[in-house]
């Protein structure tokens, strides 16, 4: 599979489901420590230095929400939204569903959000108590500069509370949660840390999460409520999803295996690399800048050819064994290929092997078109 | 394990999870619809007759939540609530929490809501628009009359909406939610039916569930959002569990080679017994009376012996391979052992043995204490 997750996992990883444990056995408890301080470790902090991982069942959209939904105040809190895509803009969304005021500077899909931006709107209004940005904005592909906006955030305002959005970036690009003044990191268990999907997670700055007690707009998505259910006896306050959690902790090995998020990057920057030179031979053009074009995942324009139907392409793709995303842009029609995931060399030459053949079989031709 | 879920669930269901499915691709839409279309068929209705299978990730409460903060108005909406335990008042908090009106009857651990006052309570305040209950209270494992309080509430105000959580019933206790005028029912994956945990799922009145739009407190937790997600391509919103999903298919299958609802009450039921008289031989008694005692998770109270400790008791008794669960009693030190899941006679036999084996160990004596 070459999408941004559910993606392939190794066999190791599915294999660690195949036990059924109780969500108060020691057994499991013990994963969940493993886990929570795995997590902290990939995000370059430690219980010992003041950060907390807070688990959270559900997809990575409920992670996000629980932050979003618990930690900016009912009274008095402001949140200003960096956007360059769809992630960024769901969060808007949630501000709206749950009555939160805010602020949204929004980009265009082929630009990345700019630091300066964001420390000049909350010098300009005090207001503001939190921002919150996406690192790696998989609507496109583009890797923003999430690092130097938080360094920005703390010289204009250091009182103000940063949240990033990790999805696909978490477990590949290098994090740095007390350097990069993060004060929530949320990321996925089925993205580039190569789990299967069940649980997502919150990487929090403890006396942060302290004092949000009570903020929450939810039971189920209660941040610090889940913080302190697992804090009092090791247990999820509501029923895990125990096999995602023994999946996740074989692959947490795996990571560190392959060298940490530094080595992991670098196996998907080598895929990237054969993805974006073959797909170039063809005529595919990436969508974005090689400036702010990451490694995870790659936004191509589809072919000018009328006879490129998006639908049979895919469906092609995937007999053959290879299975694409759809694009997510709404100004063009586009496709997206991932490069993460139990995916090596061999997979992302397949994968080019693949698209040819199903534009031969379609007597597409190309190039596709440029954008202006 | 002896626990109401995560639970033991059989070989083909764990195995099914050995394959990893992007969430876009047709092989996983088509068990999203058997998924869909088997949950409708064991609650007696189908999507001609006008009802809808909302599938939500999380455990049993997001689900839950889902249903409350998406169906309950937020102008003019009032929610009665009848508790038994700790799950009904589960849903007072929600309501606490997301300001939404409600009024609350609460019966003793020990005793069941009572029909006729649920329509007195509607027929006095003619402002509550949304009725719920539990079905099996897990708490102490009591069978609730939710079929009479929904007939009741026909009669007394046609126009309430009928909630039930049916977490740990359904899939064993029969259903029809037409008859029984319920619009939506709520379970989980990972209960009788024998699935793994990772998503719950709430079964709707069609034409109610259209009428909720717009009125979601939460974008993750948005019930009528969900369903018109899938409605719209066939998939999920957000990622899907996509294991957890697949093994739960392989469970639905069991499901009806073991005779639906019916076949796996009766071994339930035959399991319940094993254990009721067992437990009882060894002086252990039930703390309900036998009238609403249901056959999913029975409350024994602890022996009265000071030499009896409940967590060295839990931790030999899992060391030999049977995991039971605390009880979850404010007024009395009690344990709860499941009948549910992969269970047969001879694993209820094997924790009778056990039982006796650690008291023995513990050197505890019995008979238990008696509740006044």
């Amino acid at each position: 599979m070459y999408t941004p997750g559910p993606l392939t996992t190794s066999l190791p990883v599915k294999q660690a489901m195949m036990v059924d444990l109780g969500s108060r056995d020691q057994r499991f408890l013990n994963v969940i420590k493993e886990v929570q301080s795995g997590l902290l470790d990939l995000a370059g902090v430690s219980e010992q230095e003041g950060y907390e991982c807070v688990l959270m069942q559900g997809s990575g959209t409920f992670a996000v929400e629980s932050v979003i939904g618990s930690v900016v105040p009912r009274d008095n809190g402001k949140l200003l939204i960096l956007s360059n895509g769809a992630y960024g803009d769901r969060m808007k969304s949630m501000c709206e569903i749950m009555n939160i005021d805010h602020d949204f500077i929004r980009y265009s899909d082929r630009e990345v959000p700019v630091a300066a931006d964001a420390a000049a709107r909350v010098t300009e209004d005090k207001s503001i108590t939190h921002v919150a940005t996406i690192h790696h904005e998989t609507t496109t592909g583009a890797l923003n500069p999430m690092s130097e906006i938080g360094r920005a955030l703390r010289d204009a305002r250091p009182d103000v509370t940063y949240i990033v959005d990790s999805m696909s970036a978490f477990g590949a690009y290098p994090v740095n949660m007390k350097e990069d003044n993060v004060s929530y990191l949320v990321s996925s268990a089925n993205k580039c840390i190569e789990g299967v999907p069940g649980f997502a997670f919150a990487l929090c700055e403890k006396d942060n999460l302290v004092s949000t007690e009570g903020s929450a707009r939810s039971l189920s998505l209660d941040l610090y409520g889940q913080w302190k259910g697992i804090q009092s006896n090791g247990q999820f306050r509501f029923t895990p999803p125990t096999h995602s959690l023994l999946a996740f902790r074989q692959a947490l090995e795996e990571h560190t295996q392959e060298g940490g998020s530094q080595g992991r990057l670098d196996r998907y920057e080598a895929n990237f690399r054969i993805l974006r030179d073959g797909m170039k031979e063809m005529g595919f053009n990436l969508y974005l800048e090689d400036s702010i074009q990451g490694a995870i995942i790659s936004t191509f324009l589809v072919p000018d050819d009328p006879k490129f139907d998006f639908q049979e392409f895919y469906q092609r793709l995937s007999n053959l064994g290879a299975v694409i995303y759809p694009g997510k842009l709404t100004e063009a029609d586009s496709l997206r290929i991932g490069s993460i995931g139990r995916l090596f060399e061999r997979d992302m030459h397949f994968v080019l092997r693949s698209v040819r053949q199903v534009l031969d079989e379609m007597d597409v031709k190309l190039p596709v078109k440029q954008m202006g």
